[in-house]
């Protein structure tokens, strides 16, 4: 059995940078034809100048493929209406973190509401340019996602034309916010399709499996998978894959992040088959996106085959997720 | 300041056995007047032989404290009356586990309220010995204690003489069940009066702090600190005191347990001074537990200064509770 995925995107990925980035951006420019890079390096992408300087190192190591780095900047209190001029046609979207909710965020938001920040949505509403958020409160870690929900819902009221896209949605509560607004689109991970909460702490603690926002319960696991299957056209595939160094999972103290992107089309694929949805999964991994972002793809097919395929124990010095576990699909050809 | 204990129980130990038991049996001895020691070794402490064998081998390295171990005896289908009988004056509790529900419990039971296992509870009610739970079911992970609920009520309904002890609670549902029926008793941890799934998985993943049943929400460790603190007549404290290799803990796929035993009266007391309750932390760590279980425990005296205490990074290879944190008491002299 054999099916074709054309032109896929992964709208939410982390390249990290330097060696990590050299071992993990060609990782996704090979089965992807674009992927939407975050902007949370040490110091984050914050103006023109970085994203431009980043791109370029990105593009260093992916101009083998046929593939496009789609750019972030880091929301953060100085971006003027000069700057987000500046920016407009070089950014897919700006990325807000709240501050020390995650990874690299400690340059994030403090108050996400305040008067400047919402000067910048208006900006931003005006010039056209488009709205990332990671979306957690600092409350009890399985509440904090559905806290967020209200910030969603008082953005999305008052600036009706800014596209806001909730990153990384985990929950039941983000699933139905969704449709309650217009200008309201969600990105989900390839892991918080398939895992919960019991698969990273419920019988043995497992840092690979860890991620920000953590996976939650059955029934929000499935309400994302039923968003995904059904190609829900406000929703894209975006991997969140972020790697780390193996050390940075496995000592006490772990990192958050799943590192996907090598196995995320073959593991879609088994979902949507073993779910009977296949029809969908281009949707899913590539038009939505191209209609909510407004992009135009490198033409790219990967073809997959039902062919049993077993996950390296590492890629360099990371752990992918599934590592050494046998998955039902593999790439067969990239045209 | 200073403050004194009198002998001090511990109604929750795991010594585990060989050279684990040796390193942190002394480290309990020390402190404690007595310790109720679980049985789940591999193969488990399944009759009277066994308990004899594990009673010597734990005395070979705590005799040089006055100290006694209480012994248990892992519940198990072949648990006739014949045994129960002979076991009887050997044996402080039975201890229950749910089949494959914590570390080494893959001979507990499958059926809680089947008719062998009925039978036997009327048997140790019949007798006069005590039954000690593992209070989870399979379910999802922040789920298993409140669906356990049920059980405990069925047992504590039909043998209204058998003593029941729901081991290691950290749910509301748990603390509410408790005074439901006069013949339920409970245990609570250390590290349950402190931390939630927050300081788990909240942040950075956190193997240390990760145990069964796992730390539940803020209002859970409220409910168990209000009983604690209370001096509630049928709480016992009992640390679970459970030790795992430093790389058993942090590999890939963590060990559930939290060494406490050798900080355990200092943050005890810690808390209690605290929360302004220390005319109740007497009951909680030892007149309690001597009414419920009838025990007669050597005389102990420990008394504590308020002087700081920096905890080792590790005992041997085991990583205690807050390893390398600076807590408040210290221990000045054991009489």
């Amino acid at each position: 059995m054999e099916f074709q995925i054309h032109n896929p995107l992964d709208m939410h990925i982390h390249f990290r940078d330097e060696e990590m980035k050299d071992l993990v951006a060609p990782l996704t420019s090979w089965t992807f034809s674009g992927a939407l890079v975050m902007p949370n390096l040490v110091p984050p992408v914050m103006n023109l100048e970085d994203l431009k300087a980043y791109k370029k190192r990105i593009e260093a190591v992916t101009s083998q493929d046929n593939f496009t780095p789609y750019m972030t900047v880091f929301f953060h209190e100085g971006l003027t209406r000069e700057v987000l001029e500046e920016i407009k046609d070089y950014v897919t979207t700006i990325k807000l973190y709240p501050a020390w909710i995650t990874t690299n965020s400690e340059w994030g938001v403090t108050s996400i509401l305040s008067d400047t920040n919402k000067k910048i949505f208006a900006d931003m509403q005006d010039l056209g340019i488009m709205l990332s958020i990671h979306g957690e409160t600092g409350d009890f870690v399985m509440d904090r996602e559905a806290n967020f929900m209200p910030n969603y819902e008082l953005i999305a009221k008052e600036f009706p034309r800014l596209k806001i896209v909730m990153e990384h949605i985990t929950t039941r509560e983000a699933a139905q916010t969704l449709d309650k607004y217009p200008n309201l689109y969600a990105t989900i991970t390839l892991q918080h399709l398939e895992i919960t909460l019991d698969d990273v702490a419920g019988w043995a603690l497992k840092p690979h499996l860890f991620c920000k926002p953590i996976a939650k319960r059955d029934e929000d696991r499935d309400a994302l998978l039923e968003l995904a299957l059904s190609g829900h056209p406000k929703v894209s595939f975006g991997s969140d894959s972020a790697p780390h160094p193996q050390h940075a999972k496995e000592c006490c103290g772990c990192a958050a992040g799943v590192f996907t992107a090598p196995i995320a089309l073959q593991v879609l694929t088994e979902i949507f088959e073993k779910n009977e949805k296949l029809e969908n999964l281009q949707k899913f991994v590539s038009t939505n996106a191209i209609s909510i972002y407004g992009l135009t793809p490198n033409t790219k097919t990967i073809e997959l085959e039902k062919k049993e395929f077993q996950v390296p124990e590492k890629y360099g010095n990371v752990v992918p997720y599934k590592a050494g576990e046998t998955i039902a699909w593999s790439i067969k050809t990239i045209s």
